[in-house]
């Protein structure tokens, strides 16, 4: 049984990966904001993140950890000027917090999440958007705090996680939420490629990767979370379409894609000993399942 | 005549920067901190910067620039847990929001200064400590703003800068300002090798910069700015204790040096069209002699 301090729990990945951290007998810690909004389970303790270093602090100097995961992020494509400062608070500063607090309290095991989106064109990297740029920027703080090799740190590369109970505007939810009422939707030419990534998949990729940072060649080591093949956005909704046996009404091309779309991922070396075992068709009749029975 | 705004503008090489612009006939623009001291300059314009977007946006709407000089940094290698927030603000988020003031006022050029500690043991990247990963960090972010080409930059990859009116805390100035005093100094054990670029020189490499810009192989292009050879910290005491004919008293190898301790720095490419023109012999002496003359 470990002592896990996780941050972005009340995400989607994170709420997924907590459950089976606690399954599977784990002691889950989750740094959250004073915003979020929980509910009160008693296998988890909540601790608040103020912004400050001393709220992080003060987490560690009630509890040892024996790694920290950390998922919280500002990840959206988009940033408006007034987004930049908390983008870099969150994206970058908080993370970097974390990891002085383990280097002062001796918690050597770290646990980040990268972006597909920081590899524009296939580039090692080239980011297509400040998200992506402060993922990269993160990493090269990691650099620092693993130099001397106190802490050792896997960054995993997520590509289109997708899943049940995902809370996210994202398009699948939506479709699906909206197959019976017969909503129109606008969408780019659907032409990008996507590796998309059952939920179930990445938990197991986390936890993967809390036993494999032992085993990791350098301090800090990234890694890919990715299955087999990709599909067009095309594709997907077609195979949704099948699935549900209701026709969605989309309009192709009516949107410009971004300025910077990743029109076919690039995949830098997965994480070792780990595989995605859930296909595409198989992850979204899950879905499907789960919600009917919701 | 160029409109130029220049961050750090108060600092060691803002200062000698800022009097060649302006001696040159360009329009000198400084963004100061609230609580930078100023002397009122009639050619140099100031303009505060209080940690928001909206106070950069200020600045352009107020008036047009060529080049952004960014000099501005928390350089230190020692960084408290309480200063890593000040940090990241100063080293990122500052030049990011500079940068999203360019992209939406039309401004295309951008000189960045960054630090040869981002290359412990000659590495293409490995920072020695918690400011030099923030450069790199920053040196990402320029990456994603540079993307599409409406921006250009040059980061300058500094070496040690030395001069005269130098008002840090730095070795050399200690000595020469302690030299008929018979102060005595604790000093690591000195084997470490210096670049040494006397600040006329820096100041030069800062203005070609600016005119290689258009140039550049890249959007954002990485240069070093070094002369020719090193000296090791004890060969440039001998030389200054030469100059001066005063023996300084130096308990060598009573501190440590750095835990990352850079022993010989490693060199990128050279910025283009560009010499260091002053060996160190002659810019000891030419300190020496400004400052009997002062």
């Amino acid at each position: 049984m470990a002592q896990i301090l996780i941050t972005g729990g009340t995400g989607f990945i994170g709420k997924h990966l907590i459950r089976r951290l606690i399954k599977t007998g784990h002691n889950v810690t989750a740094l959250i904001r004073p915003t979020s909004e929980v509910k009160d389970t008693p296998s988890i303790t909540y601790r608040v993140y103020e912004g400050t270093y001393a709220s992080v602090e003060a987490v560690f100097q009630k509890q040892s950890f024996d790694t920290v995961i950390h998922l919280a992020s500002l990840a959206q494509y988009d940033c408006s000027p007034e987004q930049i400062a908390p983008m870099i608070e969150t994206n970058i500063t908080l993370g970097t917090l974390l990891l002085q607090a383990m280097k002062q309290y001796g918690c050597s095991h770290f646990i980040n999440t990268s972006t597909y989106w920081q590899h524009y064109r296939g580039e090692a990297y080239q980011p297509i958007c400040l998200y992506a740029a402060t993922k990269k920027a993160f990493e090269d703080i990691i650099d620092f705090y693993t130099l001397d090799g106190t802490i050792r740190a896997i960054s995993l590369t997520l590509y289109d996680v997708y899943g049940y109970e995902d809370p996210r505007n994202k398009l699948l939810n939506l479709l699906i939420k909206n197959r019976h009422v017969g909503k129109s939707f606008d969408l780019s030419p659907g032409e990008q490629k996507l590796q998309m990534t059952f939920i179930d998949d990445v938990v197991d990729a986390y936890i993967q990767a809390m036993n494999f940072l032992p085993n990791t060649p350098k301090n800090h080591t990234i890694y890919g979370v990715y299955g087999q093949g990709t599909y067009t956005l095309k594709d997907i909704v077609a195979m949704l379409e099948t699935l549900t046996g209701a026709p969605f009404s989309i309009q192709w091309g009516q949107k410009a894609y971004y300025p910077f779309q990743i029109m076919d991922p690039s995949f830098g070396k997965k994480l070792p000993h780990w595989e995605a075992k859930v296909s595409l068709k198989e992850g979204l009749s899950i879905i499907l399942e789960k919600e009917a029975a919701s």
